[in-house]
C-alpha cells in the first residue's frame, strides 16, 4: 500500500493502518522518510503524558485507569508502553497488553508495546516516531509508559508535555533510592496503592522533599502536586487528570509548552542525525574502515581520537 | 606541565600524574587528543575485569578483596568505580572511596570514582580513556566496578576482558529480576555473602539457569563458573581470581581476547566520532541551525528526517 494511503486510513481511524505505520517506523523501513514526511503536517495536536516509576508501583494499572478516564471525557487515547528491561533481550512486556485488555475492543484506544532496540538510541529513535503516528492519526492523548530506570526514563521526559512519577507505599527505600532524579523529572506525583500501610508516610516524605527542592521555570514555581490513587479501583484518577490539566494550563500560560515541544523536536532531529551518522560510520567502504581503525588502536599504533578523526573525514568525503 | 612529561611520570608510578591525566580525559580538556596520542603506544597490556551487580550485593567489598588478592600476586591494580545513579545528579560514590581506604597508602593501587557525565555516552566517553591512562601507567589489572543497571552495565561489559556478575542471597527476587541480562553478560558469577541463609538456593538456581542457557563462542561453550564468597572476610576470593585466570586462558586459546579487544576499540572509536559529530550539530552556525529546524518540525512544516538530512549536509559542508 502507498504511504499516503496508509496515512489517510490512519487518519480515518483504522487501527490496522496505525499499527502498520508504527511497524514501518519501528523497523526503520526504507519508507520511513516518506512516512515521516506524510505525517508531519498532521502533527502537534496530541497531548503527551509520560508515566514512569519503579517496577511494582502499578504503572500499567494506572495507565489503564487513565485511559478509561480520558475515554469518559470523549478523548481518543493512544498508549505506548516502552520496555527498557534488558538491552540484550529487548522484548516487549506481554503483561502490559494483558492488563490493557479492558480497552481491547474500543476502537478509540490504541495500545502498543515498543521493544527498545539494542544499544543507544533505541527509545530515542522509534518512540518519537510512533508518537508522531498516533498524533497524526488524531489521538487526543498519548500516554507513554516506561519503567523508571536510567536512560529510557530521561527519554520519556523529553517526549512528554507532562510527566507523572508513580510511587507506592511499602516499597522499602523507594523514595530514598529514587530521590536523585525524580524531583527533577516529575510534573505530577502519584502515590498509588494509597490504601496500603505507609501511604501517608510516603505522601508526607514526598511533600517534604518537594518543599525543599524548588523548580523554577521563568521565575515561576510549579509546585508538583501529590495525588493519591488506588488505580486498581480507579480511585483518585480524576484528581490525576485534573492535576495534568492544571499543569498544562500553567505551561501554556508561560509559553513553556511550546518551549518543551521545541526541545522535543530538537532532541528528535539530533537523535536521527546522530543515528544516521552512526550507521554511516559502520558502512564506510563496505564496513571495514572502522574495523581497520579499531585494529590499529588495539595494537597501539593509533589513538582512538585520531581514529575517530579519520572516520569523520571519511564521512565528510562520502556522498 | 607538558603532556609527554605527565605520561612519563605516570609510567614512573607517580600517582599524581596518573590522577592528573585521568582528570584531563574526564574533563575533555583541550589536551585530550594530545594525551590520547601520548598514551597509545603504551596500551594493551592491562587485564581488564568488569564487576557488576545490584545495589547491596557487596561490589565494593569484593573489589577491595580482589585488589588485595592481586596485590598478593605482586600485581599493580587500578580501580575505576563508575556511578551511573542518576542521569541528573551524576555524583560519584563517596562510599566507594571510604571502603577502599585499606589500599589508600599502597602506591601500587590506584582508585578513582568516575562521575558519569550527563546524557548519552557518559560512561562510553570518559571511562575507556581513564582505562587507557591506567593501562599506559603500567597497572597490570584494572577493575571496573559499576551498578548493574542498564546502559552503564553494557558499557562495562564492552570494556572488560572478563565480566563478573555479583549476586547475594536474600535479595528477594534478585535472580528473577536480573535474569533478562545477566546470563548473557557474565563470564564468572560470584554469589557473595555466601554465609547467609539462602546462599545454596541462589547458587542452585543460578546453576540451573546456566545449564539452560548455552553460550557458544566459535563453537566452544564457556560454562560460567559460580564462585561463593564472603568478601568481607576475603573468603573465596582466590577461587574468583582462579576463575578469572581460567576464563582468560580459555579466551586466549580461541583468539577471543583479541576479538573482544578489537570490539572494544571499535566501540570506543565509534563513540568518540559520534560525540564529536553530536557537538558539531549543536555548534553549527553559532548553534541556531538545530533550533531553527526544531521549530519548523514543531510547526509541522518539516519532518524530523528531512531536518536531520539538512543538518548532516551542513556538517559535511562545515570545516
Amino acid at each position: 500500500m502507498e504511504v499516503g494511503d496508509l496515512v489517510d486510513r490512519a487518519r480515518q481511524r483504522q487501527p490496522r493502518a496505525v499499527a502498520r505505520l508504527i511497524s514501518l517506523v519501528e523497523d526503520a523501513s526504507p519508507q520511513l522518510r516518506e512516512v515521516a514526511a506524510a505525517l508531519a503536517p498532521h502533527t502537534g495536536r496530541a497531548e503527551v503524558i509520560g508515566l514512569t516509576g519503579s517496577p511494582g508501583v502499578g504503572k500499567s494499572t494506572t495507565t489503564s485507569a487513565l485511559v478509561s478516564a480520558y475515554r469518559a471525557q470523549g478523548k481518543r487515547v493512544g498508549v505506548l508502553a516502552v520496555d527498557p528491561s534488558s538491552p540484550f533481550s529487548g522484548g516487549a512486556l506481554l503483561g502490559d497488553r494483558i492488563r490493557m485488555q479492558d480497552h481491547a475492543t474500543d476502537p478509540d484506544v490504541f495500545i502498543r508495546s515498543m521493544a527498545t532496540r539494542g544499544h543507544l538510541g533505541g527509545m530515542a529513535w522509534a518512540t518519537p516516531q510512533a508518537l508522531r503516528v498516533l498524533d497524526a492519526a488524531g489521538f487526543d492523548v498519548v500516554l507513554i509508559e516506561t519503567v523508571g530506570v536510567g536512560q529510557s526514563e530521561v527519554d520519556v521526559v523529553s517526549l512528554a508535555d507532562t510527566t507523572l512519577v508513580l510511587l507506592a507505599p511499602g516499597m522499602g527505600d523507594g523514595i530514598q533510592a529514587a530521590k536523585a532524579g525524580i524531583l527533577e523529572i516529575a510534573d505530577v506525583f502519584v502515590v498509588n496503592k494509597a490504601d496500603r500501610d505507609g501511604a501517608e508516610t510516603t505522601v508526607r516524605e514526598l511533600k517534604y522533599m518537594i518543599s525543599l527542592g524548588r523548580r523554577e521555570i521563568r521565575g515561576a514555581t510549579w509546585r508538583q502536586p501529590v495525588c493519591k490513587t488506588v488505580a486498581a479501583r480507579t480511585e483518585g484518577i480524576d484528581e490525576v487528570t485534573a492535576a495534568i490539566a492544571e499543569h498544562r494550563a500553567w505551561m501554556v500560560e508561560r509559553g513553556e509548552l511550546a518551549e518543551r515541544r521545541t526541545h522535543r523536536a530538537r532532541t528528535e532531529v539530533e537523535a536521527i542525525a546522530v543515528e544516521t551518522l552512526r550507521s554511516t560510520l559502520g558502512n564506510l567502504r563496505g564496513g571495514d574502515t572502522l574495523d581497520r581503525l579499531a585494529k590499529q588502536v588495539m595494537a597501539g599504533h593509533l589513538d582512538p581520537y585520531a581514529a575517530a578523526t579519520t572516520l569523520i573525514e571519511d564521512i565528510k568525503a562520502a556522498n
